[in-house]
């Protein structure tokens, strides 16, 4: 990198337009987001997100992580602006100040993309690169596929949180219906360790998904504090949904009736819920032992 | 209560010294401890810790919730003391201002306190108030009790989770094994929803909780990223120690060894590691499954 260019300055419009992305009305607007965190911005390079701007801070970049990542910038597409370290402090999150922080282009994946990632699931192939209207048959998904829906979701950690745990667990894809946080939220990426690029995810409307589910003939099971049906009485080994509501609210009615099957945690003690991405983790791994038996 | 006394001073000696009650050594030197929030604050109460002193902002007690406490209070033995709203405010963490906060003695429960709470279980005893010196016969815990012991954890707010998920999946108690953080620092409260107070839960060194186990006969189960038996194959309808590790370095070499099986949870996507009150709740649920089969 020519140091010569480094720029020093909080007033810099780059910079400027950089720190603007914490907000989502900027994110919508300018239609990129802010990926912080080494660990974060590689996972996203590896699954093909377009990176457009890497702002870097050689001295901060003390791990071995964040000197790989340094050499492969160069070649992944994005404008390589170097930067001091009060710039770069102010352009990091919180107390992380790795050295290296991407702008990308917004991945917009929809329905349709995340099927087609089911179906023949990357490496390295980023939502925002597949065709969005690609058709795929009703009968294309695999007999394993099992995707987690969040309805109503307010909380971009939880979002994160439970992409982590559906990661781990083998889900197929995380679906948002209806939510009140934006996908790529920075605390969403943050506290997915960067699965959020890696995943399958996709936001849509509640009711959207649900015809999108069945038209896929998911056996549809949804979390609820007053489920009928305790949730280790359930067979997850077929296509599978595990559907979640917000943490204040729960699920709405449009994830109730016929074909779908309400379930419930035991709740032993004085708590009368638990924490939604705690949930959706016992509920995954349920589904996985089964599957594993 | 008496308007004519409302604290109006942010410079007040009684709120200057309940605000420094956010910081750890000043709840070790003070031996006291804040609750914010009405539920938290319901909940020590009926658990029977004792509160020295609860401040009071009527304007901002909207809650029917809010309103029972707040009429439950004379009876409490606390000093009641009416603050502003802007006194309030200081007071309260973050944006919860819901109108009471309390100054409670700092329970300080023990492994022998534990101990008895397991075999008999409360109504509304609380640690504090329990013979620390109560020496418990080997043989006296009960053939389902079930513990969790988390070694060397951070952050409160993982404390807290874990408390909650134990406290649902009806776990008999929560041990804190060498802890760096305070067991009673106001996000682990906060996060924990209040069954901080109400779960059966201690403090102790790993040696001490080891020996303590091991007296009483507990299989204990060590969750390990490298352990070597999956976690679906244990048998966890005995007296069962579920152990689990920091968030950064996992579990210290006390836990390994002779008579501790190390189980893990199946890790199936790119990242490495779950969230520690993740693990725990997957753990304590697959148990709970077992034992109501």
């Amino acid at each position: 990198m020519n140091n010569a260019a480094t720029i020093t300055s909080l007033q810099n419009p780059r910079i400027k337009d950089a720190v603007r992305l914490r907000d989502r009305r900027q994110r919508v607007k300018q239609g990129r987001i802010l990926i912080d965190g080494v660990r974060e911005l590689q996972r996203a390079i590896d699954a093909g997100v377009t990176l457009a701007e890497a702002f870097v801070c050689e001295p901060l970049c003390r791990t071995s992580e964040a000197k790989r990542l340094l050499a492969e910038l160069p070649g992944s597409g994005a404008e390589l602006l170097a930067v001091s370290e009060p710039v770069f402090e102010k352009l990091a999150f919180g107390q992380r100040a790795e050295g290296v922080l991407g702008v990308a282009e917004m991945p917009r994946p929809t329905l349709a993309s995340v099927a087609e990632q089911i179906i023949a699931p990357r490496p390295a192939v980023a939502p925002a690169v597949i065709k969005p209207r690609l058709v795929v048959a009703p009968d294309a998904l695999p007999q394993n596929a099992i995707v987690a829906v969040l309805e109503g979701v307010e909380k971009p950690g939880n979002v994160g949180a439970v992409l982590r745990s559906a990661d781990a667990a083998g889900l197929s894809a995380v679906i948002l219906a209806d939510p009140r946080t934006d996908l790529y939220n920075p605390n969403a990426i943050r506290s997915s360790l960067g699965t959020i690029f890696t995943m399958p995810v996709c936001e849509a409307a509640s009711s959207e998904v649900l015809a999108w589910l069945r038209e896929h003939d998911f056996s549809i099971v949804a979390a609820r504090v007053d489920g009928s049906v305790p949730y280790t009485q359930v067979d997850y080994r077929g296509p599978t949904a595990l559907v979640l509501g917000s943490e204040a609210e729960g699920l709405t009615a449009a994830w109730s009736g016929e074909g779908i099957t309400a379930v419930r945690l035991p709740m032993l003690g004085i708590a009368d819920s638990l924490n939604v991405s705690v949930t959706a983790a016992v509920l995954f791994y349920e589904a996985l032992r089964q599957r594993q038996m």
